[in-house]
């Protein structure tokens, strides 16, 4: 029995970048473990035999496995900061922005993008597909200009407070800064509430990890880009 | 501002029949709005401009959209009975459960086979791909085998007591049996579990339904399967 959590991720895997800011903003202590999506280690396929990531490791060594329980699981262990609002309507609003990320946005955007431009490049080494490639940045361009839309409404993605919502959007967002796919100029108050969170100290360990041989667009560290 | 609530949904479309056996589950009074899938009403993209089902329009009028959040708020806004159990790591794995069949057996089995066996016929009529209905089929094995396991070892997916893992799963492998795809006499514990949902009141309405030009499996209303 350990004191602390135990994360198996990868650098530019959105899901295990929430977790990352969630431990974080919760001040859980935590260790990385580091795998490749294309080749789940032994160690991490005991834990679960699907290989995705990330798995959470308890401190009384459960394993805790699919995104949204363990964002759930981590809002409830310490309820301090609340990271998914004080009403009914606003928790399900949170709760709707984190599906449609971690759901539609990485079906439609991510994933093919990943693939593309990292997953290849790293395993087989074959061109990317162009039409795949501009398919998923017309999508992106959709969902910029929805949340830009929220972002003039609200300070904050679920509303008035920080939330699961924001930190998960950002973690999305962020990888697809490392590769500068985000065109910040043209989505001013996307801008200027991304500005605010990447600023948080729980984002911090996060501008600092780099995947050797792709080097990181020169909006990804910059906190004034 | 009405006393109930409005489920725009489909009656093969696995997410929705969740809602609505929690809806029941709850006791809950609320209309059904049928829709079609592949082609949203003008009412659904007002209250969800992306059209995926379901969309649970509450008393206050007010659109909850993406089904973990709509499960998430029925479980909230009518705590008896309690669909998430007692305890945290309970929850995570009641979590873990139905972010594994939502997500990952939607992708590997539901969705390829809805897409083959109900769309085409009821939309271009083109032929039913056979090499992917032989991929899903081969997926499904893997999920059914390993939850005829966790049946063998829980009375109820989740842990003692009924849970939205055992409706959401139920709602899945209730539309892959309207098609016949369940070979059930090779799951002895997963075919005892499911009698035991299938036969609850909650589940009634969907063994009524049925789809026009396609007739449901043998086994489909069969309560002595």
């Amino acid at each position: 029995m350990t004191d602390r959590y135990i994360l198996y991720h990868h650098a530019l895997c959105p899901f295990s970048r929430t977790v990352r800011l969630i431990l974080r903003e919760k001040g859980l202590a935590y260790a990385l473990i580091t795998e490749l999506p294309w080749k789940p280690s032994e160690a991490l396929l005991k834990h679960n035999p699907l290989g995705d990531l990330p798995v959470l490791v308890e401190p009384a060594e459960h394993a805790l496995c699919i995104p949204q329980a363990i964002y759930e699981y981590l809002n409830e262990v310490k309820p301090t900061p609340n990271l998914l609002g004080e009403t009914l309507l606003g928790r399900a609003e949170i709760r709707r922005l984190i599906g449609l990320f971690d759901t539609f946005f990485y079906r439609d955007v991510m994933r093919p993008l990943l693939d593309e431009r990292l997953v290849k490049s790293l395993t087989t080494g074959a061109d990317p597909d162009s039409r795949r490639i501009r398919i998923a940045r017309d999508n992106l361009k959709k969902y910029l200009t929805y949340i830009n839309w929220l972002t003039e409404r609200r300070s904050y993605l679920g509303g008035r407070h920080l939330s699961l919502a924001d930190l998960c959007i950002a973690a999305h967002l962020s990888v697809l800064d490392y590769f500068g796919e985000i065109p910040w100029e043209n989505y001013t108050d996307l801008k200027i509430w991304y500005a605010k969170i990447k600023s948080r100290p729980s984002f911090s360990a996060l501008l600092q990890d780099r995947i050797a041989g792709i080097i990181p667009s020169e909006s990804y560290t910059n906190l004034d880009f």
